[in-house]
């Protein structure tokens, strides 16, 4: 499958690498680290077994990545207002766009811009971060769920999921993709926006009461915020004693990708994981108080807001 | 009037040269720049006049102060566990105890050790911070509401606020202590802790849309907090707005003194300001979602948390 990576960071080219393995044609968008790559090659550490490329199809430009079947878009949604320029040249009739991005709203930007009937959507579980150039160090799981935009399970949804899971991706396709999207959510909300406001990584805020505390509240509001949008069936209170397990086993000294974007003076993506939620959410008359809190907590450290 | 100044940081040093300036025999209990002090003396600035107190009288110990007429409590509250002990030596028959520290729970800590009927509190609305050693630099405000433990107007809580006026604060006693502690609360609690946690003061917060709301909200569930213990009048909801204006017109740039105490590495006074008004709420049905997460996001940065 001709494959075209849009947003190729640490989860974008992590995913976009294992499917070159696996022996599809995969081309990324290069910004950062262009010549390193495209020069040298890619080297992905990982418990589970690192591995090197040595040809990466990189491109500077997206008008000179030809049209593919499918593009993968792992781009940072603070740059989402380049994203449909960005992706265009790329779309063919047939060709379907998978976003991997956090948070909500991606489907629905590209659902504007291409048609929701080609757009899915995926949620990545997955502890991933560059390191020195042309090297991707994938820490912890690593898991996508996917589903049409437009709901249901599709022939199309099921082989994508195929595919990841040849690729070594363990991969679900499902009918719900909002429910998952929400599910993730339960997890962002509160670890990215903690860990960068209070440059502490998961494990230390579960082993401050008061903040462990918090933690479980936060993650009720957004369970509770999911609930209202009338999903196929309710995220149950267990998924949160889910998340805190998980996290405590896997992802406890895991920096978050929004701490680590506050650490490098990046803008963070408050508006995919924070303000679109709430918007979602009182519109259905969930009010996350906390999460409007944290919010606020973050947005007063961003350079825009200065 | 013979008075012992019991934790003489910024607000004890200050209150208290400005009686023996008018007059009073006045005793400092001193721990930091005791030498300072005692050699040289007190240098209060202030935008109302500064001046020069050469002779001060110094105790590194309160059992060699003697008994006096008033003490002043100026204490940090996170010291409190200290408090009975250092007052103790003071406290003779008709000896009254005036305690002007931050919070909720000093008077009563005060009254289990020597009895409610000889304890007053007071609130100060003050913005003042120590400079090198020896130097009180008085910023803003300065006025102090006082009333007794007991509650109700008493001819010793007006002969106080008399002696406090003819040293130039401007003083008044009231009826209903526990209302003038809430509503000190209404500022104390948003500003002093997000000022801390963000690192930034005042003015920051409230030119910052998301904040500034956020400031709102958490007064407003200080006033619902307040309300709920059935004070003799309800605080009103103008007054958010009057501390609102109160605030950007003369303490925008200043810091107030939980921030200080972060940013020179002091505990906070978490359960004077914080866990103890969160009780206090808790028990009457008031919920203050918004304090509870700005306590469980201080406490994470304790030394003791750690």
């Amino acid at each position: 499958m001709k494959i075209g990576v849009i947003g190729a960071g640490a989860v974008g080219l992590y995913y976009g690498s294992l499917l070159q393995r696996a022996g599809h044609d995969v081309r990324f968008l290069l910004r950062r680290d262009y010549d390193v790559i495209t020069g040298s090659g890619l080297t992905v550490n990982s418990p589970r077994g690192g591995f090197h490329l040595e040809k990466i199809l990189g491109f500077r430009d997206s008008n000179d990545m030809g049209t593919v079947d499918l593009v993968l878009v792992a781009l940072k949604a603070f740059a989402n207002h380049l994203l449909a320029e960005m992706v265009r040249p790329l779309v063919a009739d047939h060709t379907a766009l998978l976003t991997i991005q956090n948070g909500l709203g991606n489907e629905e930007l590209l659902a504007e811009a291409f048609g929701g009937d080609r757009v899915l959507g995926g949620v990545a579980m997955i502890g991933v971060n560059r390191g020195e150039p042309g090297v991707v160090n994938h820490m912890a799981l690593g898991s996508i769920r996917l589903g049409e935009f437009n709901g249901g399970l599709s022939p199309r949804s099921d082989q994508l999921a195929a595919m990841f899971n040849a690729a070594g991706v363990t991969c679900e396709a499902v009918a719900d993709l909002r429910k998952v999207r929400w599910e993730k959510l339960v997890w962002n909300i509160p670890f990215n926006g903690l860990c960068a406001l209070t440059n502490q990584m998961p494990g230390r805020l579960l082993a401050n009461p008061a903040t462990r505390s918090l933690v479980a509240e936060i993650m009720d509001e957004v369970i509770a915020g999911g609930n209202a949008q009338g999903l196929s069936e309710p995220i149950s209170g267990e998924y949160r004693e889910e998340m805190l397990a998980s996290t405590a086993r896997h992802t406890s000294d895991y920096r978050p990708s929004m701490m680590l974007d506050r650490l490098e003076g990046r803008p963070l993506e408050l508006e995919a994981i924070y303000r679109i939620p709430l918007r979602y959410a009182a519109r259905q008359g969930a009010a996350m108080v906390r999460v409007g809190m944290l919010h606020a907590l973050l947005d007063l450290g961003e350079p825009a807001s200065k």
